[in-house]
């Protein structure tokens, strides 16, 4: 498929300056994109680019003076920039059907046009909605319900009695609703607690590759509307997340801990179990939250305090070693004068080195 | 399966004060339970929810005094909570059978009321113990040993080789058994060192979805009895975890590391390769844990020291810009008053903002 | 399969002292190994380990000195020993063929003695090279291209269009090309940024268990040939890893970042978006990435610097409370002399606490 720069630019409703009959068939990187290419800059710091693209086109802020390309100018280039990106990549839904090698229980209900691809396999009493795809090797526990337009790519499990609304997008090894992690000591035991509860995934929730979110143990681990989460993301039993928050690869959630809408927990981030995260909160990369934080607020750290005090707190942090310097030579010179009488930094005697 | 709360008190050998006659049908959490339900309260700071639950009875702990609503009293609410919930909720074999549309190479030995579902590929000279229960896309490889009444969840791997005990729990996408990561360097190259040994899970250990336990390069990758693991946890090869282990979420442990009895690593927490973690040591969440720990340890931080220390060390941490400024203004009256000479806070010169 | 170790000692260039002609059946560890065992020595802690050993041989440097077992020396022990575990262990493929229980599109391109296992699923157009293996459950997505003498194990995806070098290896659970992780704002919701390029996986790469690289929004993510990566980790769109890199388990590298040859990343280390990370870099365990790094760096910390000078930072850290003790003790004194009018400790007033 191929278009006009200024076909592209009608579709999402930017401004052509420049030449808008060139033709481009697809869209790449400012650095790889060739001259039947559209590109984008969405990073200021990306626009001496502009000069040497030798991309037919490229869309930018509406605020991007001339430049020897032609320009698609627009208000907001990153959201202009998915936009082209679908015109050119419209989703492609594969055929209807269910494949003869697939394992559908006889009392499932299955939507219309559903795709169940081989190696799929449906358990008693479960509900698939229309035109959602299973990809192979799909497993769906008894009396799980999947919603309609769902996508769950290759190797998930959605465990029994787990509901996922519409328009979910499930990716490869998601495990939906294995048991949570709980025991009960029973003398030199570990007892487990059973995991009666469910999961329930909201519409328009995209979950990562590997994510894993447990069953509750009563009730219902929940994951609202809108909300995406990345790769290798841990969600535990009972955990509550608002709608359009934002679990960054390898954020880790403990146990019935609520999270409020669209707070985004970046990278590696953990939070402890029985919290309450407000909502619009900004956790940085590995953050450790292990205690409630307030809505809007933005934090860092291990343990995480405000972020502004954080960057203030690691700039000293930085300079221990000569703060140390400091002190002793004030030390020293109070001691010169016969005003100190000071215990000098001493060799040993830190419960913190010898106790582990 | 409806009780009156009086049969559930004896079974799990509590005291009713109240209404013993009321019928429930299950169990749910303090604030969703409803006229049916029984709850419980294992947390005091809950106690005042018994007060407003619509709940037909609640266990709790016997020195909770009055309250609106049918009491179960017991010593230990939790256990007794994970005791009425078994009740409730009693486990759910699987018929037994071995599916059409599983794969068994012929040499392996299938014991008593197998259930192997669909999909299911068992190499040769594998042995399933009696009862045990393999969900779809498990994978069992050449030789692996499971014992009896397991439950290997969809999408389990056991390598070749590896060996599980009685009564293991392998939840959904957890891989047993992969290559070590070891290589040694050749030239420019890395060589692969082959990863010949196995791992042995004991009886009774639950392992949490996508965890990964690699084999041992010689030998054995073992987890003791009892040990339950959490999700996403990694396993490097030769690791040897005691008995009645507790692995959070996300954990990750480095090669040829020792866990003693009993231990619990929170959530995150790494360990590096070749230590000896003592028995009963607690660590917690995203500990950095980078020379051995003594039995009994309590530990934090990163690198780890002993927690009451790190909690002494982080209240000042908190404070260093504070502590700057004080120390500033030290030196400031010292050379004010001719006592100086002192180098003030400089910008720059910092080799750890240069260096990297 | 047996050998005298003056055999072994010729295969793996090392000099024998003592009795060659013993027989041995096998590889073990210095303290498992018994009569019929060959094991070996690389650190020299283990040293002593020699005078004890049930080994009838042992590997070792060519400086250890007299012992009552038979040494075969040479300069590298340790590679040495890897040369000695692939004469016991020679690498065994299963035999090829393609299993009728696979589902192979008729379009699909398959080299010469493949071996494609029962509950594969390769889609249309796919091309896999000559003598790689296959084990069940793999899916390989429309269009996807596997190299030649690859292995991948069970749970393997490779999504649509991705594309793997000769002598691959993917292990269990492994997700290579799923959706990178992009969206962008649409009013109250996140509109999913099409992800339409692929990943690309040069000759020699392993990658772990449930470790997921994702496809590239435009254009490649790439892995580099002969780059080792662990288990967990997680490698986001658009990510350069260079030649010969170790990414250790758990490691996560964000969006467009680059990572220069030769770098070894530690387990659990995340890096930042859009950063160039030089060759020849390590990082320590738990290293947080937040700005680029220079070839060669040394770094530890989150956030990172140099590792030397965060050792020192962490010495005066684990001291902090003796420092500000010491402060105080400075601050007292001068006021005791009439010097001061300095505030003291507070409580409270630290925004750090208050704000989130």
């Amino acid at each position: 498929m191929t278009f006009t720069l200024q076909e592209i630019a009608e579709r999402i409703g930017a401004q052509v300056r420049g030449d808008g009959s060139r033709v481009v068939e697809g869209m790449l990187g400012i650095e790889e994109a060739g001259p039947r290419h559209l590109t984008f800059v969405a990073n200021p710091k990306y626009r001496p680019n502009l000069f040497t693209t030798r991309a037919a086109g490229a869309i930018v802020s509406a605020d991007v003076p001339e430049a020897p390309v032609t320009l698609l100018l627009t208000r907001e280039p990153y959201r202009a920039f998915a936009q082209a990106l679908r015109i050119f990549h419209p989703e492609r839904r594969p055929s209807p059907g269910v494949s003869p090698d697939a394992r559908v229980d006889p009392s499932a209900r299955l939507g219309q046009d559903v795709t169940i691809s081989p190696f799929v396999c449906i358990g008693p009493h479960v509900s698939v909605g229309a035109r959602t795809v299973l990809h192979p090797f799909v497993v769906l526990g008894e009396g799980a319900v999947v919603g309609a337009d769902c996508t769950l790519h290759a190797h998930v499990s959605v465990r029994e009695g787990c509901v996922l609304g519409d328009r979910v997008i499930l990716h490869n090894g998601a495990q939906v609703g294995s048991d949570g992690f709980g025991f009960v000591p029973e003398g030199d035991r570990l007892e487990k607690i059973p995991q009666v509860g469910i999961v329930r995934i909201e519409d328009d929730v995209e979950v990562g590759a590997c994510s894993c979110i447990d069953r509750a143990t009563l009730g219902e681990t929940r994951i609202g509307r809108g909300t995406k989460i990345d790769n290798l993301v841990q969600v535990a039993h009972n955990v509550q997340v608002g709608e359009n928050v934002i679990l960054v690869a390898q954020v880790g959630i403990s146990g019935s801990t609520t999270v409020g809408d669209r707070t985004v927990l970046a990278g590696q981030t953990g939070v402890a179990g029985h919290l309450h995260i407000g909502a619009d909160v900004k956790a940085a990369a590995k953050t450790g939250i292990i205690s409630s934080v307030k809505d809007g607020s933005v934090v860092s750290g291990g343990p995480c305090m405000d972020h502004r005090h954080h960057v203030r707190v690691l700039a000293v942090f930085k300079r221990l070693p000569e703060m140390r310097s400091r002190l002793r030579r004030l030390e020293q010179e109070m001691e010169a004068r016969g005003l100190g009488g000071l215990p000098h930094d001493r060799k040993g005697g830190d419960p913190g080195e010898s106790d582990p």
